[in-house]
């Protein structure tokens, strides 16, 4: 099969102006603009030879006929959104399943997932796909602006099927934006996945005194804010005996109590969330954050509790032989600009994986940049990463 | 002379029914409650043979003829206060002014200062009357549910008549609550004052990256909360040698942007406040922290900028004879039983020092609490700060 790298780029700007609003795009899921996006990529599907199918959820599904193996991503966005982000992968398996369909080739089917972006949960379509959440209790999901689940999706009521039966695909390829600095800065093209972060996060709350910052003597107080910064200082020390270049830990939200500059903080509130590929790494980790809270506490006097905010994550490695064919094709494609790397943030491959062999490939991000109006990928770049999932679906895809 | 206690306990507990809630005190400047206060005030230093006066800014005297020691306070309170603060300075001189014209002793006069607890600005009637805040700048001054202080003071015009001229006064006692835990958690009675603490506060702004929280390799951030958590630490280090033990420094208010759990901070905003009693310490601490802040600032990669958000407050030493006298009734009323002490809040005291030689003293505060509903000192610690200011105050008054 030979992709078309101009009919792609083509089509991925067509997608773009969809909500565009400047560099960036506003395309929220179950929005006008996603809704309009999504009537058009099934027009682009069926033009291309492949069978348009809606799911309960908006999942639209191009699909071939018997076994096959499924390429996409998704095409909602953040609020305000970057419009590479999951449009490119979509775009990208579209290119390559109406290449093979032209060339007469490999049976390869197209999806885009709905609301990976979580307006109302998060990776909602895959996740309900999937099997991870059943359909009564994301009906009840309702978005920050009032919208229930169940009213957004009725929208598309008039073109829903059923759900597509996971049997027919024999596993799924998703290209992505990296959304991190790691192949800008190295000067690397492709990212070969080689597994998505499991994820941990604690809500920690210090009770200490408050006090009056002028009349209460250092030695008398029990701030809850030190006791912050000392856990943060602590954990730097603790977490390097544990942590890989890799692992990643952030405290990025943090309430202080009153929050007044002339009173000794009597609580603070924060967030600490670790990430890690591995495991037993996340355990360690976690065991490390409650010593040191044990510590702190009995050092300050303040009282310190935790609480599981969200569920833990499960880091989710990619299949074998998906790296393998991806690394082979990045290989031929982009020799000596590709490296292994996992994904730091989540995807719809990592609920996809629940239900076949996944894989997934990144291409770089100037600066890092993602959710946001900026976010951009060289030409160049989205035209190799298109070539390398080819390549490896041309191989991996049923006769 | 000798003052009445049950008379000088009973006057305290009808004041506190002014605004009482609980057993605390809603009686802002120029409130309801506060205006009945005042009125109430009046009517007893008029029958204790005092003339009462109102000034433009409802600061209240209860004059005698001639010249005269001032005692006083100020009887606003925060909008949830406590029953003693200023009230106790307040009632305490009521009583001992009442005590001297009885025994046909010392020429002793009273004040209430008005808006101490600034609803409107800062000490808001004794930085007018002592000419650091004039009239204008005054009226111009708005409370946050709105109100003009032009318009708030009108409710007073029909009592009021000029400014007292402060010659009138040979200098100033100011009986008040410690508002912290030093002389409680000691055991002891009375502290005299040494002299009120001086305060210098930056608002310091981190400018990191933000960054995804799982993306982001830690050796690629720039985060603003790491960025705060390291000028904490060193700051501890490095004050720790020029600090004494009644140096206080305090981050009391904080914020970050955005404020996200899964987003690496890219800002951080907070308040850092310290005080001391020396002025060159005060600056030396300054010179501290600048220092760490450029040492941070190397060290991170984030832009940090400071800008000081109020006015510094110099230290205001107490004069020396009025700390004597008040320390030879202590000893003689308290013996072992009180200290010298700084204060670390701000008084009305302040103020007046810029007029004339000025004496604090404090009775403890359980569990150095103030500024809130549970605010309370033991009946028999009031009385006793009672019997010394009586004592000062009769060495200090003329005949």
């Amino acid at each position: 099969m030979t992709v078309n790298s101009s009919r792609f780029l083509a089509d991925l700007h067509a997608l773009r102006d969809f909500g565009r609003d400047g560099q960036g795009v506003r395309r929220r899921a179950f929005s006008d603009p996603d809704l309009a996006a999504r009537a058009w990529l099934a027009d682009r599907m069926a033009e291309a030879g492949l069978t348009p199918h809606f799911d309960p959820v908006g999942n639209l599904f191009g699909l071939v006929p018997g076994q096959s193996l499924l390429l996409g991503s998704h095409s909602d966005t953040q609020p305000e959104g970057g419009w590479l982000d999951g449009a490119l992968g979509v775009i990208a398996a579209l290119e390559v399943a109406r290449a093979s369909l032209e060339a007469d080739g490999r049976a390869i089917s197209v999806v885009s997932f709905q609301d990976e972006e979580g307006r109302f949960g998060a990776l909602t379509g895959s996740s309900v796909w999937s099997g991870k959440l059943n359909l009564a209790a994301a009906d009840a999901l309702v978005a920050t602006d009032g919208t229930q689940f169940s009213d957004a999706r009725a929208r598309l009521a008039a073109r829903a099927s059923d759900f597509v039966d996971p049997a027919r695909f024999v596993g799924f390829l998703e290209m992505h934006i990296e959304q991190g600095p790691v192949l800008d800065q190295a000067g690397d093209t492709i990212g070969v996945v080689t597994g998505i972060v499991g994820l941990r996060q604690f809500q920690i709350t210090v009770k200490g005194e408050q006090n009056h910052a002028g009349t209460t003597p250092m030695a008398m107080r029990r701030d809850a804010f030190v006791a912050v910064t000392r856990i943060a200082t602590l954990l730097e020390d603790r977490l390097a005996n544990i942590a890989t270049p890799k692992t990643v830990w952030t405290i990025g939200h943090l309430r202080l109590e009153p929050n007044a500059s002339s009173i000794v903080p009597g609580r603070a509130v924060f967030m600490l969330q670790w990430r890690d590929a591995d495991a037993e790494r996340l355990q360690r980790i976690e065991e490390a954050i409650q010593g040191v809270l044990a510590e702190v506490q009995g050092g300050t006097g303040c009282a310190i509790t935790f609480e599981r905010l969200r569920q833990d994550l499960a880091p989710m490695p990619m299949d074998d032989m998906m790296q393998a064919e991806l690394a082979k094709a990045a290989k031929r494609v982009a020799p000596g600009q590709w490296r292994s790397m996992p994904s730091g943030a989540l995807h719809d491959a990592s609920n996809v994986a629940a239900l076949m062999p996944v894989g997934m490939l990144f291409v770089p991000s100037i600066n890092g940049i993602s959710h946001a109006f900026e976010e951009d990928t060289a030409e160049d770049d989205l035209v190799i990463g298109l070539k390398v999932l080819a390549e490896a679906a041309s191989r991996l895809a049923p006769l």
